[in-house]
C-alpha cells in the first residue's frame, strides 16, 4: 500500500464559514431537501478512467502525473494497487458511487482469454472493495475505442471480427456490472462514427450499430439485469463525426430500431456543448423525449473545441439542469458522475480532491437553488399560463385531430382571427431565476 | 415596365475560353451526361425571396439595393412590377425553375381575407407568367416567420390562434403550389424553436408541430397534390434553437409522428455548416435515412456564425455532394435552388446575374466531375471491398440475428479472434477524388 | 408626451427579500464598498441605440416593438418625443449615464448641412434634458456604418469622399460630446473591415484608418476635450472581418501609428466571445497592455455565432471581470454601459426595465463579490508567490539583460538544473473563487 | 536497415494521365513557371515530428503505427534507424527540405549534458545524411512543450529555471540549425499561454517572452546565423490561450519589444482556422504587416475545434494563398512545410507517401493557377482601380496630413459631398478566380 493519499483526511461537510479547501462547504450528504437527502438526490459518482488511468498526457506532451500505479511493474499487481487507492479515494471523498470501463480496472492481456481472466480476477477484488467500503457501482462499460483494433470503430467496424471482439468485451462488462450490482450499463461509441465519408457506408454502419444495441438489450433481459442501458451521446472526437451526435439524434436512432423504450441517454455537459447545445438543452430535450437517464457533469470550455472534461463550477448553469431533473421527479437509476479530469498541471494528490469537492459543492448548491425554485414554482406556472389556450376549444380542436388544414383555414377566415402579440418576458424570467440563485 | 434588366442579354453557354462574365462557362443546358441533359440533372431554381424581396439590409445597416419595386407606391402594382422583373430575370438567366413564399409575391394585407385575395390575384399572374416563359415552379411555401405575429413561433406558438393563422397561410400556399404545378411544397420553420427554455414547454411545442405536419400530409392527399412535402432543417437563427436542427433530428421527429415515408428534407448547405456538419454529411445522411428530397445550394462562410447565404463557388465541395446524389439516382421532384443572396455591397442588376452564373457553373462542373467518378466508380468499389466481410458467414450471422451477445462472445473466445488492422487510406482516397476534379 | 412609461415607477433598491420585479435587489447606489459608493464604482450607462432606435427587427422578421416614436410623423418631432422618453427612462431606471450615436438622436437629413442642423438642435435639447435630470453622458459616437454610403467602410472606404463624410460626422459628434460633458468618445468601426479579400487592399485600408485615428487624437487635443478616446474591438459582423478584431489586435494597430498612449479600448462582452476569447480574457489583456478604458457589458450566447447583445446575467463571469477592474484601481473615465437589447419577443415597456434591472443587479453582485476577493486577496498572493523566483537572482539576471542566450545555457549546464514541477492548482483556485461568490 | 520503405520506388512526375497513386500528377519539379522552377517556387519540406515521432495515438487511443523505430531498444540506435529511414523517405519523396525539433532527432537523456551529447551526435549524423542525399534543412526548432517540465510554459514559466532549461535547448537547436545550413529558425510556443487566468500574471509572462525573443535575436546576430527567425502563431491547444494567437497579435508583440524587423511568422493553415481566420487572411495580413516568413500548409477540418493537421487538398483555397505569395515576390528563406499527419487509421508506409504526394500536387496546382492569375492580373488591376481616388487630390490631402478633422469637415460641408455607392462586385471576382482555377 502506498502513502499516496495518506495525508488526506476524509472530506467532511464544514459549511460556508469554513475556509478549509479539503472540506465540503455546501454538500451536506444527510441534509433533507424536498423529502430526500442530498446524497439520495445527487447520487454522486467518481470515475476510474480520468482519475486512475489517464497519465496527464495530451497530444502535445507526455504524462505529468507519475502516479505510483503508472510506474513499471507487474500489470495485475499495479491494477490491484490502483484499485486499493481508487477505493481509498472514493471513500475519503465520500461519493456513494463509482464507475469504470473494463480496461480501466484490469490489464487487457494478449488475447480474449487473458482479458477475461484478468477482468474476472479484478471484478472479484472490486466486489470485495465494494463490500468493505460501501461504495456502489453507478455503471460499468466496455472500452471499445482505445485499443488500435478499434481505430475504425467497434460495432460500426468494416470487419465483423472487430464487432465480435467488442461484443465479447460488452458481454463481460455487462456481466461484471450485474455481478457488482451496477445500476446502469453505459455504451459510449467513442469510434462509432467516421473519419471520412470517402471510405464509409453510412447505411451499413448504422445497421451494424442497430443490431449491436438490440443484442445488448436482448442480453440484458436474458440475464435479468435490472439496471438501465444508457447511450452517451457525443458529436465528434476522437472521430470526425460520431453517430450518437446528440439526444435528438439518438432518439431517431432508437426509434428506427424499436429501442426507444429500452435505452436512455447518459448526457455529458461537455458533449452537449461540443454538439452546439447548452447542457440545459440536452437535459430538457431528453426529458421531453422520455429518454433521460443519467449525467456526466463535466463541463467544457466555451472557447475550446475539444472535450476538456473539467469539473463543473457553474451554479448558474447547473441550477437550471437540476431544476429540470427535479421537476421530472429526480434520478431513478441515474446519477451525477464526474467524468472529469484534472488540468494537466494539477499534479498533486490533493488536486484530485479539490476538483471533486468543487464539483460536488457546485451541484449541491444547484440542487438547493433548484429545490427552492420547485417549492414556489413560478416558472412552471408562468409556462402553464403561457400555453393555457391550448387547453381551450380551439387548441383542443387542433390537437385532437378535429380540424383539418382546410377546416382550420376556414375557421380562421370566418372568424377573421388577428392574434395579439404577448411578451415572451425572457429578461423577467432570467431575473427570476437569479433571484433564486442569489437570494 | 422598368428598364432594370434591359442591358442584360439572355445568358448563353460560351465555354471555358470565353471571358464574358455574363455567360456560362460550364453550364451547357443540353449537354448530355450519363444519359440526361445537364438541365435535367441539375434542375436549377432561383428564388423570389433574396432576389426580389430582401432590400440589402442587415442588422447594422439599411437596404443598399433600392430596386424599382422597393420604391413607395401601390402594393399590388409593385407586386406586379416585381413579378414582371422576376420572370424577366428567370428567363434571361435560363433557370427552368423558381420558388417563392406566399408573402414574397403578394402583399400580406390587413386581414386574412385581404391576404387571400391579394395572393390569389398574384397567383393568377404567376400562372400567366409561367405559361408565357416556360419557367416552372420547383416549390412554394408560406412565410410564417417574418410577421411580428410569429415572433414566438407559428405551429409551435403558445397561442393556437397563431397556429390557425399559419395553417391558413399554408392552406393557401399549398393550393397555389398545386395550381402552379409546383413539384414540391416546403416547410421551413423559421421560428419553430425557442428563444429561452425558461418560457418553453418542449413537449407541448413538439406535439403541436407534429400535428401540423400531419395536417399538411393529410391535406396533400386530400387535394391530390403529387409533389413532395419537404422540411428544411436549420439549427438556429433567427431563434436560439430550432426544432428541425439537422437531418438526423428531423428523422427522429418524422419517426415519432409516423411521417418518415411522407416527408423528405430540403437541405441547405449553409444550414448544414451552421449545425456543425459538412454539406456532404447532411446529404449523405439524408440519403442513408431515405429522406433526401431537394437542395438549397447556398454556401456559408466557415469563419462566420450566421447564415450568409452566399452563392456556391466550391467545385471541390459540391463534386462530392453531386456524387452522392447521382449515386442515389439523381433528383426526382427536387432540384438545386439558389436560396442565395448577393453581398450587401453588390448593388448592381448585373450582380444578380454574376452570383447565379457563378453558382450554376460551379454546380455544372461538380456534376461533370461527379459523373466521371460514377463512370469509373473506384470509390464505390473501394467501399464495397472494405465491408466485404459483412457479406460472409460471421457478418451474416451477426446481422441476421443468428448470434446473441453471449453466442458471439463464445464464438470470439473459442476462435481466439485477433482482428488485423487495415489502413483506412483516407489520403489515398482524397487524392483519388482530386484526380477526378483536376484531371 | 406619451404615456409609454407612465405605469412604471422609478426603480428603487428593495433588497433581496423583495419579490418586486421592478426593483433593484442588489444594486444599492449609495452603499459604500471599498471606500466608494456602488454608483461611483459601477458608473452604469444605458444606450439610446438598442432601447430607442432598434425596432425589434431581425434578418428574418419585421420590427415587433411598434414604439410611439416609430410611428409615421415629422422626423424632428419624433426625435424630440424619443428624447423625452429616453430621459424619462434613464431617470426612472436611475442610471447616472447614457450614451448615443449622432444618428440615434437626430434625423440624418438629406445633406451634411441638414445633418449638422438637426444634430445641433437635438444636442441643445439633450443639454437641457441632462440639466433637468442630472443624467450625464458617458460617451458619444458617430454612426458611420448604417447608412448605405458606408457599405464598404467609412475610414477604410475606397472612396476618400466617404472618408470625408465620416470625418464630418466624427467632427460633429466629438463637438457634441465635448459640449455635453461626455467623459469619453468612442470609435466603433462597424464596417472597417472587408467582405472579401478579392477586392481589398489591406495595407491601404490600414493606412487610411491609422490616419483617421491620428486626426481624431489631434482634434481632441486641439479642442481641449478632456475625455478618453476609445476603440471598440469587434472581430466580425456586419463585415466578414473587422480590423479591430480584439484587444491584442488593436494594441498592434495603436503601436504602429504611435497611438498606444492616446487611445484605449471599450470592451464588449459579446465581442470578446465572438473573437474566441472570454470576456475576462479581453479585460485582463487590455489591462496588461495598459489600454483598458470602458465596458459594454452585454453578453452573447455561447451557442450562437452572432452578436445577441443580451443583458448580463452571470455573476460568476462578471465577478472575475470586476475583480480585474478593481485590482487595477477601478474605472477612470470609463463605465459599465448596457449596449444590450431586448429579445425580439420582449415587447413591453416593462421589459426595457427588466433587462436593465437584471443587468444592474448582476453587476452589483459581481462588484460586491469582487470587493470581497480584493479585501482578502488570496488570488493575488497566490500569483505573487507563484512567480516569486523571478524576483530572485536567476530571474533578475534573465530579465535585466545580464544573461545572453549563451551565458544562460552555460549556467544551466554547469548547474545541471532540473526544475521541479509545481501544481498549477487550477481547481483549488476555482473553488476559492466560488467560495467568495457563494459564501 | 529495415525494409520499411523498400517497396516504395522514388516518386516521379507522371502527369495527369497517370493513375499511379505513387506518382506526382501535377508537381513537376523542374517545370518553369514565371521564370523559376516549381521546385524553387514551392520549396517543399517534410517534417520529422508527425512522420517519425508521433505513434498514431490520440487522447482516446493508443498508437496505431507501430513503426520499427517505435519498438523497444537502445535509444540512440533507434534514433539512428529513424534518421536513416527519414532520409530514405525525404529522398524517395523528392522534397528538397526537411525540418525538425531537437528532441525529434535525438533522445532527451536524463540531464542537460546527456541532451547536448545525444543531440550533437545526431546532428553529426544528420549532416552526413544531408551531404549524402542533398536534402537540406528548411528550419530547426526546440521542443519546449512536450516534456512535463514545460507543463506551465517554457519562456513564460513561473520558474526561471524552466526558462533557463528552454533557453539551453534553443541555444543548442540554433547552433545545430546553423551548422546544418538551416534557412530559418522557428519558435513555436506550444505552452506559452495560460490554462487559467486565476494563476497567471499576463504582464509578467509577456515580459519574460519578450526578453526570450530578444535573446534569440541577439544570439542570432552574435553567431552570424543568416537565416530568418520565425514565430509560429497558434491561438490555443494545448493551452487554453496561447500568446502568439494570430499574425495581428504577434505583430503587436513584436512592436512592443522592438522586434518587428527581426522576426517574421511561420503561418500554419490549421492554426489560422483555429484562430477564426481563413488561411488566406493570415497570409495576406502578415504580408501587409511586413512579417510574412514561411508556411506550414497543413489544413484543419472546418467542423472540428482542434488541430487535425491534415494534408492540404484544396486547390481552391491554396490558389489564393499562392497568389498572395507570388504577388509579394515569392518565398525568400521560407518554404512550404507539411507539418501534417496521417489520419490515425492510415497505418501503412505507403500512406506517408499518399499524404505528401496529395499535398504536393495540390500546392503545385495552386502555384500554376496563381501564376496564371499573376500573368494577367485582373484582380490587381481591379483593386488598383477601386482605390484610385486615394491617389487624387482629396485622398492625398487626407493621407499626407494636410487635412485636420476640422478642415476636412469644412471641406465636406462646403462641397456638399454626396458619395456615390459603387458595387463591390464580390460575386464577379469570385467567378473570375474560378475561371482561372477551372479554365
Amino acid at each position: 500500500m502506498t502513502e499516496f493519499f495518506k495525508s488526506i483526511e476524509p472530506i467532511q461537510f464544514e459549511g460556508t464559514d469554513s475556509t478549509n479547501p479539503l472540506a465540503f462547504h455546501h454538500y451536506d450528504p444527510d441534509r433533507m431537501i424536498l423529502g430526500k437527502s442530498m446524497k439520495e438526490h445527487l447520487r454522486f459518482s467518481a470515475c476510474y478512467w480520468h482519475n486512475f488511468v489517464w497519465p496527464g498526457a495530451d497530444v502535445f506532451g507526455a504524462g505529468t502525473f507519475e502516479r505510483p500505479w503508472h510506474q513499471p511493474g507487474n500489470a495485475m499487481e499495479l491494477a490491484q494497487l490502483k484499485a486499493d487507492l481508487a477505493f481509498e479515494f472514493f471513500t475519503k471523498l465520500n461519493v456513494p458511487y463509482y464507475c469504470f470501463h473494463d480496461t480501466d480496472v484490469a490489464p487487457e492481456g494478449q488475447s480474449l482469454k487473458e482479458y477475461a481472466d484478468n477482468f474476472s480476477a479484478m471484478v472479484d477484488m472490486l466486489e470485495r472493495k465494494q463490500q468493505e467500503t460501501g461504495v456502489r457501482l453507478l455503471w460499468g462499460t466496455a472500452n471499445a475505442f482505445s485499443n488500435p483494433r478499434y481505430m475504425a470503430g467497434a460495432g460500426s467496424n468494416p470487419d465483423p471480427k472487430v464487432f465480435a471482439y467488442a461484443a465479447t468485451q460488452i458481454f463481460h462488462a455487462m456481466g461484471a456490472t450485474q455481478r457488482l450490482g451496477g445500476e446502469n450499463y453505459v455504451l459510449w461509441g467513442g469510434r462509432e462514427g467516421y473519419e471520412t465519408l470517402l471510405n464509409t457506408d453510412l447505411r451499413q454502419e448504422r445497421k451494424q450499430l442497430g443490431r449491436l444495441m438490440q443484442m445488448v438489450v436482448e442480453h440484458k433481459h436474458k440475464i435479468g439485469f435490472n439496471g438501465t442501458i444508457l447511450i452517451e451521446p457525443k458529436p465528434q472526437e476522437p472521430t470526425k463525426h460520431q453517430y450518437d451526435y446528440d439526444c435528438a439524434t439518438v432518439y431517431g436512432f432508437l426509434k428506427q430500431f424499436g429501442l426507444e423504450n429500452e435505452i436512455k441517454v447518459n448526457i455529458e455537459a461537455n458533449h452537449a456543448t461540443l454538439a452546439g447545445h447548452s447542457f440545459h438543452h440536452e437535459v430538457a430535450t431528453a426529458l421531453s423525449l422520455g429518454i433521460f437517464g443519467s449525467i456526466d457533469t463535466n463541463r467544457g470550455d466555451a472557447q475550446l473545441g475539444w472535450d476538456t472534461d473539467q469539473f463543473p463550477n457553474s451554479v448558474e448553469e447547473n441550477t437550471l439542469v437540476m431544476y429540470e431533473i427535479l421537476k421530472a421527479g429526480g434520478f431513478t437509476t441515474g446519477g451525477l458522475n464526474f467524468d472529469a479530469k484534472l488540468r494537466r498541471p494539477s499534479i498533486d494528490a490533493a488536486d484530485l480532491f479539490y476538483g471533486h469537492i468543487g464539483g460536488m459543492d457546485t451541484m449541491a448548491l444547484a440542487l438547493e437553488r433548484a429545490a427552492d425554485m420547485i417549492e414556489n414554482d413560478q416558472l412552471a406556472r408562468h409556462i402553464a399560463q403561457r400555453y393555457a389556450d391550448w387547453g381551450q376549444d380551439l387548441g383542443n380542436d387542433i390537437l385532437s385531430g378535429h380540424h383539418t388544414l382546410a377546416s382550420l383555414a376556414q375557421y380562421a377566415v370566418n372568424n377573421n382571427i388577428a392574434p395579439q402579440k404577448v411578451s415572451g418576458q425572457q429578461e423577467y424570467l432570467e431575473n427570476l431565476v437569479n433571484r433564486f440563485i442569489y437570494r
